[in-house]
This record gives C-alpha cells, structure tokens and sequence, in this order.
C-alpha cells in the first residue's frame, strides 16, 4: 500500500538530483519487484504519526530503498540505493535514523559493509556521510560508475 | 569446481587493483554463496579448451561475477562486480565476449541497463567499456562511491 508514496518520493529524489527524466518506473511494477516472493528489493519508509485528534492520517515523508549485492572481498553486502527526506522534514535526524536502520539489517545478514552513491554537488549528503563514518572511494580509491544502457546494451547483445 | 579458480582470479584482480588486502573471502564461501538454491551472484568463466593431443585440460583464464540489482528509475537491472582476464590472454576479445554475455542476460532478464565500476587510473579497460558504449557517470553526472564497514557500521546499528 505504500508503493504510490514510495514512487512519488523517488520522483522528488530525481527531481532534486535533477534527473527526473530518467524515472521510468511506475506505481505497478515497483508492487510487483518489491513485495512479490523473492522481493528485488526491500524498503523502509518514515512516517508521521499525526498528533492525537489531528484529521489527517500518517504520512510518508523519506524511504530508504536497498537490496543485497555481493563482494568478492568480502562477501554478502547491502547497497542503498536511494535514501530521500522531504526537505520540510530535514534536520531531524530522520536520514541518519534510515542509515541506521540499514547498517542494521547489515550486520543481521552477516554483511561486513554496505555501499552508496551521492552525487558529488550534493555536499550536505556527503558530509552526512562522512560524519556518521563512511568513506569516499571514488575520492579515496579512484571508482568510477561505468552504465551500459538502451542502444549500447542491444548492439553488445546483437539484437 | 571452478570455485577454487574464480579465487585465484579474484586475488590477482584485487592485485592488479593494488588493493590485495582487501581480498577475505573463501573458496567455501563463494561456493556456498553462489551455487546454493537462491545464489547471491552469478558468474561466467572464460575457459581455454586444449588441443587435441595437449596433456594439460581446460584452463580458466578470466571470469565476469555480476548480480541483479534494482534501479528506482528503471527496475531490474544488472551490476557487473568483477571483470578480468589473466595478461597473457589479453587483447584476444575475451573481456567483451563477457561483457557482451552479460549484456545478452540482461535483455532476457528485462534489465534495461547494466552498470560497473572501474578504478580511474584503469585507463585500459575504461577506454574499453567506453568503445563498447558505457558512459562514465561519474564523468557526466559527478556520481561518487560511499562504503560503510567495520567499526563504523558497529557503531552505527549501535553494537
């Protein structure tokens, strides 16, 4: 039920990102790959539990999408895919509470790490980051995110 | 049974990468993580099959270890963790040739993209992938890699 908040939080992510043109996804799908038998990927949302007499009810206001990948250092993994705050919700401790919640699951799973992306103009993420005590390893190492997409796929395929 | 294989290759790429240390992995975990009834990756061998005659038998000179990954904007889709081809056998088209057998799994699996990392300083293979139609989306977007690990992520889940 909370897979139309989910997608209209990923618009606002992208729109914030400014690559909102690349959100090809919809409501249906994201039901279907998230909470089918074996989930692609698995979710937390924040809510807002309104005030007691308040008419409105609980409102979703930032997620945190992720799923398992695997290192061949280290085994067993999580990658955060998205992580989103409305920004009237921001400064609350909301994303750092997400991120906990995450390196969690982590460690319940048997992960010895979990990976993110961040847009390098997005300097507020990356300090939020840095502080709760991750490390940049495009800075760091040198990675950088390669995507084979569209054309380039079908012609490598040959179809 | 190529598992003890896909490690040596494992080291020698992580060698390559000058991040050998990173390598803890084992030959029973890859086993139990990758050929189990719901595997956590998938990989490809490049297999050098002898002569008629030859004493040695098929010798695993390169593999490709990728899994499925979920994209807010796209869906489903493929991360390629690990590419490498021993030095001896380069330049002789067995690093596309896994590239494009990945790129052909992920059609039939309905990914639209598949993406990788490469160290900045790897010109070889960056040119490589970009020949092949990859963009850099570190270079176009400013996309940067975060890792959370060890302590950090103890302290974190608050453990």
């Amino acid at each position: 039920g909370d897979c139309g908040d989910i997608l209209r939080l990923i618009r606002e992510l992208a729109e914030f990102e400014k690559l909102s043109d690349q959100v090809k996804i919809s409501e249906e799908v994201l039901r279907a790959d998230g909470f089918g038998e074996n989930p692609f990927y698995h979710c937390f949302v924040a809510e807002i539990i309104p005030a007691p007499g308040e008419r409105q009810g609980p409102c979703i206001v930032g997620y945190g999408l992720y799923y398992f990948i695997y290192s061949t250092w280290k085994g067993r993994n999580i990658y955060l895919e998205d992580i989103y705050v409305m920004p009237e919700y921001r400064g609350q401790g909301i994303g750092s509470k997400i991120i906990k919640k995450v390196a969690e699951v982590a460690l319940d799973q048997g992960c010895s790490q979990f990976r993110l992306e961040v847009l390098e103009w997005n300097k507020k993420a990356m300090d939020l980051y840095k502080a709760l005590g991750a490390q940049d390893v495009t800075q760091a190492e040198g990675w950088h995110a390669f995507r084979f997409e569209g054309e380039a796929m079908r012609k490598l395929a040959g179809r």
